[in-house]
C-alpha cells in the first residue's frame, strides 16, 4: 500500500468524525505512569505490566471532585482537546475546553488512551516483557473487555487521587466503558453520560465486526500478528475494516449528499484500492490515512472487546446490570444513527428508570449517522444537556399558567411526579420548589427538552403514543397530564398505562363540549373553534382527539378508573366552576383527579 | 480455506436467499448456445464468441407470444424453478412452476445465466479464444454492462424465435436487466417487472460493493486473475465479499431473530474465519460455501456492471430513459429492504406516472430486507401482482354503494381517472365498463392494492399525505377522491395536488355537520357520533378531520377552487338532498366537482 497524503491541519469545522488531525506522531501532551502487575484481566488472562497514557485539562480541585473522566472510542485517543491555540484540535474539540459543555476551567478533564490501543497504552504493538528474544505481544496479547480497559482507568484514577469521578462520560465504545465503571464500581462516579452506545452490538453490527477482524487476519502480511519487525504490515486488511467502518458510521443520506452529485468521478488519489467511482477513492483514501496511524492488532482486540461487552438483551438482565450503579445518568441517541441504535438507548433508559435511577434522555435528530456525536453541528445539539449533567444549569425563570397553578395546587409537598408532556419544565420546577422530589417529565420536542434539562429536571424524550413502557407499576404518586392529551392518538391506552404508573393521576384537558364550541358549530355549522385548544383550522389542527368532559368520564368509567377529584376552569373569566354547574357545557377545562 | 459442508437437499421452505442448493455441478437441465462475435461491447471491448447457457420451461406458443424473459440476480443462475420432482428446487422456485404465478403450463419462460457469469455462460474463468498460449480471460475478460448482458440475451430470444417478450421480470441486478431490455428496445416486452430493484445502486451499497471488490482483488492469491491453474485461488477474499453482501441482503431486525439468543454459542464448522460469536460461525459458512460454487473475477465483473448502471439520480434524467419505452410495468419493493429501498421503486414509478406509461406499484410489507424477493412467505404476497401483470386476471364482483354510483354517473364515458383510495378497484372497475380509459389507483392497504390489481387495474402505492407527487399537471380528466377525505391529515395540501393533477376533481365526504351529529353533541355532550363514517369511539377513530360541507367549501374559497357541480346525499334515507335544502344541515354526504 502506497503512502496517504499528509494529513490537513484540521482548521475547518468537523463535519466527519474521520476529518481530524491524527498522524502517527508521538502525543505531544500525553503522559505516561506505568502500573506494576501482574494485572489479572477478566477473561483469565494477565499482563506483567501496563503502561497508561493519557492527557488532562484544568486543575483538580482540593476535594478532587471536579474530575471528568473522557473515554474515547474505537479508533481515538487520548487527545481529545487541544491544550493550547497552538496544539492540534482534538477529536471531541467541540465539547471540551474552557467555557464548552465539558468546561475546563472549573472541571478536571482526564482522557487516557484505552488498554489495548496503541497510542501510547499497553496494547498488541508493546513489547512482551516476558518474551525472549523480545518481541512485541502481537496476536498473544490477551484477550481483554471493556472491564479490563476500566480496570486500568481505575488504577489511573487512584494514581491522580481521584476516588470519585465528577462525571464518566463516552461515546460508543466510549459509552460502553462508562457503564461498566458505574456497574462494576458503584459508587465510582456521580454522573454517567453515555452518547450514541448501547447495551451490546446489534447482530448486525456485530457482523460487520466480525468481517473488519477476518479482513485483517487473511491479510497476507498479517503474520500471525508479528509482523512488526517484517518489510509489510497487513495495511490492506487494515484499511479494508476501516472501510467497512467508515461506512457504518455514515447514514445512507449523509452518503448520498456527499457522493452521488459525482459518482462518476473520482478524486485520484494515491492508492492501489478501486478508485472508479468517487465513494470509492474517498474510502481508499480513508484506508490508506488510518493505517498509518493506527495498529492492526489494536484494531482485533478493541473491537473484540467492544463485541464482547454485553449487559443484557432483556430488561431485567439490564436492571440486574445497572442496579447497583449510584449516579445519575445522560443517555443520548441521534435519529439517523443506524449502527447504534436509538431503541438501544431506550432500552438503557427503560432499565434506569425502572430502577428509579434519575436519568435524562434524548434523541438528537441528526444527519450524520453513527459519526453525529463527533461533528460539530450536532455536538451543539446535545452539549447543553451535557452542560446540564455535570451541574451547570440554565434555570429560566417559572410562569405557570392559571391551569398549570390549579395542577401544582393538587400535589402535596414531597409527593414525586412524573409529569407528561413537560415543556420547558415550568411545572416540574415549580414542584421541586415546594419540595418534590422523584421528579421525571416526558417530552419530545428538543427544544424543550434541552430547557428542562437546563434546570437540572430530569427529562425523556419519549412518544406518548407508545404509552409508558419505561416506568413501572405505581412508580410515582402522581402522573401529570396537563398539556396535550387532545394531541396523543393512543390515549385510550395511555389512560391504561397513566393509572398504572402513578398512585393518582392529574390529567387536564380542553372540553370539547363547551359552550363556546358547542355555539360554534351549530351556528356556524363549522368544525367548531374557540380561543385556547381547538382554536385552529379543521384542516391543521394537530389536535387527533376531541373528548368533552363527559367522553372522558365515559372513559374512566369503562375502564373502571375512580374520579377522585374534579376541578372545572374557564380561563376566558378565570373563574372555576362548581361540578354542580354543568360544567361539561360551562367549563373550558377540566382538571380530574384519578386513581384505579 | 477449508471445504464447505455438503448443501442440504434444499426440501425446508426459503427463508432466506442463501438457503439454496446451490452447487458447483453442472446444470442439469441447462442447454447451450453459440453466438459468433465479434460481439461489440458498451463500453469499447469486444468478445469474439460468446456462450449463452439457459434452460426453459414450458411451450413456446405458435405465434411466439407467451415467453417470458427471467433474469437472475448477482450470484444467481439459469436453475430459476425445477424441471421435474425428482430435480433440484430453482432459486425463483415458489414463483415460476405450473399453476405458479409464472405459470409454466401456459408461459414459456427462459432463464439464461448472465454474461459475465460463472454458471455456463461466457465468463472470465472461461477460456479467452484469442489468448496464447490459451489461458482463461481472467481480470482480462473487458469490462462489460447490463447493456451487453441484455444483448446476449437477445441474441439467445431471436435464436428462440422470440421478437416481443410477453414478460422481462427480474429483482435486483436483474431488475436492471429487466429496466434495460424496455429502454434499450423498445417494443421489446409487453410487460415490464421490476422487483427488488433501483435506477441505480445508493452510494451506500456502491462503498459496499467497493470493498468486496477490495477484498478480492487484493487476495493473496488473485494472482491479477489468473489463478484458474494456481493451487489456491482468492477464496479468502472471496468468502469476505460474500459475506459483507450477506449482511445487506438481511434487516436488522431478521439478524437480531437469528442471531440474538445464542450470540455467544456459536455452531463449528470447518473454517478458519472467526468463529467466536453465532453470526460470526454464519457467516463463515456462508462465505465457504460460496467459494465453491462462484467464481472471484465473475463476481468482480457483476458487482462492476451493477454498479455502473446508472439511469439518472433526477426525475427528469429517469423520465428521458424510459420515454421511449412501450409496455406495462410491475415495480415491487419491500418495506424492510434497505439495500434497495422502496423509495428508489417509487422514483422509477414516480418518472413512469409522469410520462403516463401504465405501472402497478406496491411496497410489500416484509420482514426479511433485500433477501425478500426470494424467499416464500413474502413471494406469497407479491406472487398475485406478478399473476396479475402476466394477464391472469382474478376479477371480484363489482358492488358499489349509493354514493359511489352518483359520482360514477359525473364521469363521461372515456374519461381518464385517478381514484384516490381506490380500495379493491370497484369503481375503477366500473368506469372501465363504461369506456374509461387512462384509469389509475392509489392505495396503502396491501391486500385492497392486490386486488385492485386482479382487476387488471393500474395501482399505486402511496401515502396521500404526501401529496400525488407521482403525476403531472393536468394529467388526468378527473381526480376522485371519494372514499376517505375525513382521514388524510394533510388534506389542505392534497386538496392542491388534486387540483394540480386533475382537470376536474371530483371529492365526497362526510358532513360533520350533519343534523344528527349536531344533535348528538348538542344533546350528549359529547364528540359527536352518527352512523357512517362518524361512528367511532373519541378515542379510537381513524378519522383525522372533520369538516363539514360549509368547511370544505370555506376552503375551496380560500384557494379559488371553482365549484362546478353539487350532489348532496342522505344515505340513511338513501335520497339527495336539494342545494336549497341546507345541505349543511340536512346532507349525511356532499360529492362536489371541482376545478380551477
Amino acid at each position: 500500500m502506497t503512502k496517504a497524503p499528509a494529513p490537513s491541519d484540521g482548521s475547518e469545522p468537523k463535519t466527519e468524525s474521520t476529518d481530524d488531525v491524527r498522524s502517527a506522531s508521538p502525543l505531544k501532551y500525553a503522559r505516561t505512569v506505568d502500573f506494576e502487575g501482574p494485572i489479572s484481566l477478566e477473561l483469565g488472562g494477565q499482563l506483567p505490566r501496563v503502561t497508561c497514557a493519557f492527557e488532562t485539562w484544568g486543575e483538580l480541585n482540593d476535594d478532587a471532585s471536579n474530575a471528568v473522566l473522557v473515554c474515547h472510542a474505537i479508533s481515538g485517543d487520548s487527545h481529545a482537546a487541544r491544550h493550547d491555540a497552538d496544539d492540534d484540535p482534538g477529536w471531541w474539540q467541540q465539547l471540551i475546553g474552557p467555557g464548552k459543555a465539558i468546561d475546563t476551567n472549573r472541571l478536571f478533564v482526564v482522557c487516557p488512551n484505552v488498554l489495548g490501543g496503541c497510542r501510547g497504552t499497553t496494547g498488541p504493538s508493546d513489547m512482551d516483557p516476558l518474551s525472549d528474544p523480545p518481541r512485541p505481544y502481537g496476536a498473544d496479547f490477551p484477550r481483554i473487555t471493556i472491564a479490563d480497559m476500566v480496570d486500568v482507568q481505575r488504577m489511573l484514577a487512584n494514581h491522580l487521587g481521584i476516588v470519585r469521578w465528577r462525571a464518566v462520560v463516552g461515546g460508543s465504545l466510549g459509552g460502553h466503558q462508562a457503564m461498566t465503571w458505574v456497574t462494576r464500581y458503584p459508587g465510582s462516579a456521580t454522573s454517567c453520560v453515555i452518547i450514541a452506545s448501547s447495551p451490546r452490538l446489534t447482530s448486525q453490527a456485530l457482523g460487520f465486526d466480525v468481517i473488519a477482524r477476518n479482513a485483517i487476519q487473511t491479510d497476507p502480511h498479517f503474520a500471525a500478528g508479528q509482523y512488526y519487525d517484517q518489510p509489510n504490515r497487513p495495511d490492506t486488511g487494515l484499511a479494508i475494516a476501516r472501510m467497512l467502518g467508515h461506512i457504518t458510521y455514515l447514514s445512507s443520506e449523509a452518503m448520498e449528499d456527499k457522493f452521488d452529485p459525482d459518482r462518476h468521478d473520482p478524486r485520484q488519489i494515491a492508492s492501489s484500492f478501486e478508485q472508479r467511482f468517487s465513494v470509492g477513492s474517498y474510502l481508499a483514501h480513508q484506508g490508506e490515512k488510518f493505517t498509518t496511524r493506527f495498529d492492526a492488532n489494536s484494531y482485533v482486540t478493541l473491537s473484540m472487546a467492544m463485541d464482547l461487552f454485553d449487559l443484557g438483551s432483556t430488561r431485567l438482565q439490564l436492571m440486574e446490570a445497572f442496579d447497583d450503579a449510584d449516579c445519575d445518568f445522560l443517555v443520548v441517541s441521534f435519529s439517523s444513527d443506524w449502527l447504534f441504535t436509538p431503541k438501544q438507548s431506550r432500552d438503557i433508559v427503560a432499565a434506569l428508570t425502572a430502577l428509579d435511577k434519575r436519568v435524562t434522555y434524548a434523541e438528537i435528530t441528526s444527519m450524520a449517522g453513527h459519526d453525529s456525536f463527533l461533528v460539530d453541528r450536532d455536538i451543539e445539539q446535545y452539549a447543553p444537556l451535557v452542560e446540564a449533567r455535570l451541574g451547570k444549569l440554565n434555570e429560566q425563570p417559572v410562569t405557570l399558567s392559571a391551569v398549570q397553578k390549579l395542577v401544582a395546587s393538587l400535589v402535596p409537598a414531597g409527593a414525586s411526579v412524573l409529569d407528561l408532556g413537560c415543556g420547558d419544565g415550568s411545572f416540574l420546577a415549580a414542584v421541586h420548589d415546594r419540595g418534590g422530589v422523584g421528579l421525571v417529565g416526558v417530552e419530545v420536542a428538543q427544544d424543550n427538552i434541552l430547557k428542562a434539562a437546563a434546570r437540572g429536571l430530569c427529562v425523556i424524550d419519549y412518544d406518548l403514543n407508545t404509552g409508558l413502557p419505561a416506568f413501572i407499576d405505581n412508580q410515582f404518586d402522581f402522573v401529570v397530564f396537563a398539556s396535550t392529551l387532545q394531541a396523543v392518538a393512543n390515549v385510550a391506552e395511555l389512560f391504561d398505562e397513566m393509572i398504572r404508573v402513578g398512585k393518582q393521576v392529574i390529567v387536564s384537558f380542553p372540553n370539547f363540549a363547551y359552550r363556546t364550541l358547542r355555539e360554534d358549530y351549530v351556528v356556524r355549522g363549522r368544525s367548531p373553534r374557540a380561543p385556547g385548544e381547538f382554536n385552529y383550522c379543521w384542516y391543521d389542527t394537530p389536535n387527533r382527539r376531541f373528548p368533552s368532559i363527559a367522553d372522558v368520564m365515559d372513559l374512566c368509567r369503562e375502564k373502571e378508573i375512580k374520579i377522585r377529584n374534579e376541578i372545572y376552569f374557564d380561563s376566558e373569566t378565570q373563574l372555576q366552576i362548581s361540578p354542580n354547574d354543568n360544567p361539561n357545557l360551562n367549563a373550558e377545562t377540566a382538571i380530574l383527579v384519578l386513581s384505579r
